[in-house]
């Protein structure tokens, strides 16, 4: 929702802003969706940002749809940072005040899904990778993948199993996270290791980054040098281990909605402690 | 480390390319440092692109410091989409092949920290905020905060509740985790809940962020209403609850290092039951 707005400055009147609305946060969000000539930008960027100042506004947003890549340097230039970018967008941001800028931290993570699925014979679901890392080294491998945009953890968990191997599987827990940095340019992977059930056996490989796929004795997984030397694999083994033998207590996830919009999102707790807890106080 | 390549193609001796380097998935990568005239840049983004499609590259990536902003458009122009931005630069990227692009997503998480710190007396450490969605609701809630690049989850819950209250704290473990979307534009949150021992317990609020800081009885803080109607807050009661009474084990963090590059990362997990898995294995 655009408000274009109209202000009596300096002796100017009608001085034309860019069109900009309220963020929760005391600043300002203008969304740029018509090509506009730089000179023209600039002019109502400074008149805007002059007007903005006067009202006490803090953080300033552009968002430059990729189609106003001519526009980009001229914001720059104006003083304005890059925070993030979206395939189709670029959004820059200026913060007013004086006082320390308290603009939000962009996204810096990726959310990355590792898939343990044991079926009855106590085999493993394993692949080798195409491409990345892993590539021509013989590793076999739990599948994993990344979390996309909007996605729930359990959710990428079933489709990346799904589409990398066929098989179908529901979702159990999330056994461990790991947080690795560094993993791609400045990026940090949040991994969360899921433990899956089977719904089917029949494997059908991805032919785009699967080299192979197969349901591996658990013993010869684990058996793997390069499963012996890597820790996180070595993990992995301890908590299949731990799952198949011992009683090992994870996270589940338990969907919560929020009293500010009312959507769902998705809390990943030891829900079998908790409830144990819930008894022991209801005892009283 | 750059590239410099000089190539014979279509009878034209000598041509240019960018400077590049090769990533792991049989891409390039062009990270632009000086300042180029647009029209020299396109005719050797052109002559790079054409070559690195005979050599049977796939993505080609171009990193544009904010100094370059002039480049961005023409970059656009060729055809290039945006990928990821940091405040001093801009990635952009082009998939060369016939084949599905499979360019890693970009981050589109960011990891936030919530800290429950509860004293010998039964006192939860809890701040109210100056702005932001809780701002002037008079709501007493735990201290939270953004993950910084970099950063590790025990160590921002630590720093969050250092800066906002003045208390020091030990992490002890990350009792649950939760995934919710749209937290900010298109950006996703993974919220580490985390557990902490109070090593202090003399308070010295935070004055930009921070409204008010105190050590609230925990029943005061169960009691509020909005605790009693956001989902969310009355998971923190619960979990607190299970921690004070009961025998909810989280997630306690354990280093391990990669054996690709020798970097340390961390896994959480339930290292109770896994140690108590092992003892069970060990037993036989």
């Amino acid at each position: 929702m655009s408000v274009p707005a109209q202000v009596c400055e300096h002796g100017i009147e009608h001085v034309e802003l860019l069109p900009a609305i309220n963020d929760d946060d005391g600043g300002i969000i203008v969304e740029m969706k018509e090509a506009m000539d730089s000179e023209v930008f600039v002019t109502l960027l400074r008149a805007s940002v002059s007007e903005w100042r006067r009202q006490g506004k803090k953080g300033v947003w552009i968002k430059l749809p990729i189609g106003l890549a001519s526009l980009v340097e001229p914001t720059v230039k104006e003083g304005f940072r890059y925070h993030h970018a979206e395939p189709k967008y670029l959004m820059l941001v200026y913060w007013i005040p004086e006082t320390t800028c308290t603009i939000p931290a962009k996204a810096s993570n990726r959310a990355v899904i590792g898939a343990i699925v044991l079926n009855d014979k106590r085999e493993l679901l394993v692949v080798q990778e195409k491409s990345g890392k892993f590539q021509g080294m013989g590793v076999w491998k739990i599948p994993t993948g990344v979390v996309d945009e909007g996605e729930n953890v359990f959710e990428a968990a079933t489709r990346e199993v799904k589409e990398e191997t066929g098989i179908d599987t529901e979702f159990l827990e999330v056994l461990a996270v790991r947080q690795s940095h560094k993993t791609l340019f400045e990026m940090s992977d949040v991994l969360f290791i899921c433990m899956m059930r089977p719904l089917s056996l029949d494997i059908q490989k991805q032919e785009l980054e699967i080299e192979a796929a197969q349901w591996m004795p658990f013993q010869d997984y684990a058996a793997q040098t390069f499963v012996q030397k890597h820790q996180l694999f070595k993990y992995i083994t301890d908590l299949c281990l731990a799952k198949l033998h011992g009683d090992y207590r994870g996270f589940s996830p338990l969907p919560i909605t929020s009293t500010f919009n009312n959507s769902t999102s998705y809390l990943y707790l030891n829900s079998r402690d908790l409830n144990y807890s819930e008894q022991f106080l209801n005892s009283f």
